[in-house]
């Protein structure tokens, strides 16, 4: 693991690692702000972000303006890349397919397969990674991300409890098989059976695996270009069915970027911070 | 003066505006946050903000996370481009000078005199557009900017004291005249007379002109890998010389970059919203 980046903020470090993923087949890049605790040592909570189509690891660290308020509460924010990246990668014909656009699952057909399998990245290699290499106190690591990164949080929360205590998203895909994202996307990388990808949809894994945690919080723009795209109704109508407290807040006026994020960030990590200390 | 971005944060907006500036004979762009009280209507304070090499009207609004604290405080922040741009301006042979690289100055020499009038478009044009458009306080317009941009804010606000009623600065460049990048910048806008540079010299000009400002603020990393180039200590000897109060603040670790101003970009705007009531 190679530091190729550092930069003191906010009596912490924002820094960069680069690595050989023998999951991805590849290098990977992943960012990571260490609060001025977790450079003293102190174990400290952790919440994996993970970005949205297109981004990269230096999208939440510089737009999202998350780093004051980690330093005060000690929170270690970890953010990887959103796809595997180089030359031997297939690039994809669009910004929604290919190269920054994994999705946070493994792909099962070609030309995808081979690098494709960032759901075992994420939960996995850098999981072990991160928390072997840095003061995360093991019980007490959150995940939230934004549109296809919220849908990696949601889905990746449900299906890894035992690793993920805490979850929220902003403007998440609630129900990727049910959008032209989704579809484009789980066509692609999990082929035509459509069983298969209700084991990566949000809104079909609440309802098959019930309620797990505490309290979910999504903070989602009204006047978010990409809304139909979200469908957060359904994940409304599945938290209620199965009784999974959600805190769903609509907020007049804002888009899908990260003015938008940095508007509602703070109370992410207080979130956040609340159920991680209480797990 | 046409909006071309809009985007809701923390209940103001952040926008960018493009105009035909006849100052330098061509398209330009600023960026604007309008904090909850400003898109009320309410008589605002107003912050220039001057980036610094290779930065645009975009750099600050993004990296420098300003907005959360100009909400709750009132501030109207006006973020100009770092130069002219366009087909017909001259590109510049290097970062350092040409597009990105004004220097907040009017230039005097060929090729440059045609298009490089960022001192004129500054304290006349853009001053004038914003205070005409938006609701600001006449007597409540402040400065501030990094690097480049900081030289540009502390000769700006000694040039225009009665357009300007605070200053403070991100490590900036406090004698052009003595360092490697003013040398280049200045003889080529301004030519070998050095007589001409130091009416364009922070440290000349607090010499020259002697104390204006009850204080002024000057955050500066001591890591900062650019730091030959700037001359605090300069800056420091001439405030002392003339009484100018000056709180120059060093900071173990911190670097150049955006993660150091983010990290007291909050302090900046408490300072000038004290000193910018008192005026």
């Amino acid at each position: 693991m190679e530091l190729i980046q550092k930069n003191k903020c906010f009596d912490g470090e924002q820094r960069v690692y680069q690595f050989e993923s023998h999951t991805l087949k590849g290098q990977c890049k992943f960012a990571i702000y260490l609060p001025p605790q977790a450079l003293l040592g102190q174990q400290c909570a952790a919440l994996f972000y993970l970005a949205g189509l297109t981004c990269t690891e230096e999208t939440f660290a510089i737009k999202a303006h998350a780093q004051r308020l980690a330093s005060r509460l000690g929170l270690i924010l970890i953010m990887p890349d959103t796809s595997p990246r180089g030359d031997g990668v297939e690039q994809g014909d669009h910004w929604d397919i290919g190269q920054g656009a994994g999705f946070y699952i493994n792909a099962t057909q070609a030309p995808w397969a081979e690098h494709f399998q960032m759901e075992s990245f994420i939960v996995d290699e850098l999981y072990t990674i991160t928390l072997e290499n840095f003061p995360i106190r093991v019980h007490a690591v959150g995940i939230f991300g934004h549109s296809m990164g919220g849908h990696g949080a949601l889905t990746l929360a449900w299906k890894y409890p035992e690793k993920f205590k805490s979850v929220s998203a902003f403007a998440p895909i609630c129900a990727p098989s049910q959008c032209p994202w989704g579809e484009k996307a789980f066509s692609s990388y999990l082929g035509m059976d459509k069983t298969e990808w209700e084991k990566h949809d949000a809104v079909a894994l609440i309802q098959a695996k019930g309620q797990l945690f505490s309290e979910v919080l999504i903070d989602q723009g009204k006047d978010d270009q990409f809304y139909s795209q979200l469908n957060p109704e359904l994940l409304q109508q599945a938290c209620q069915k199965v009784g999974q407290k959600l805190s769903l807040r609509f907020h007049d006026g804002y888009d899908h970027g990260y003015f938008f994020i940095q508007s509602f960030v703070d109370d992410h990590l207080q979130f956040h911070t609340l159920q991680l200390t209480k797990s």
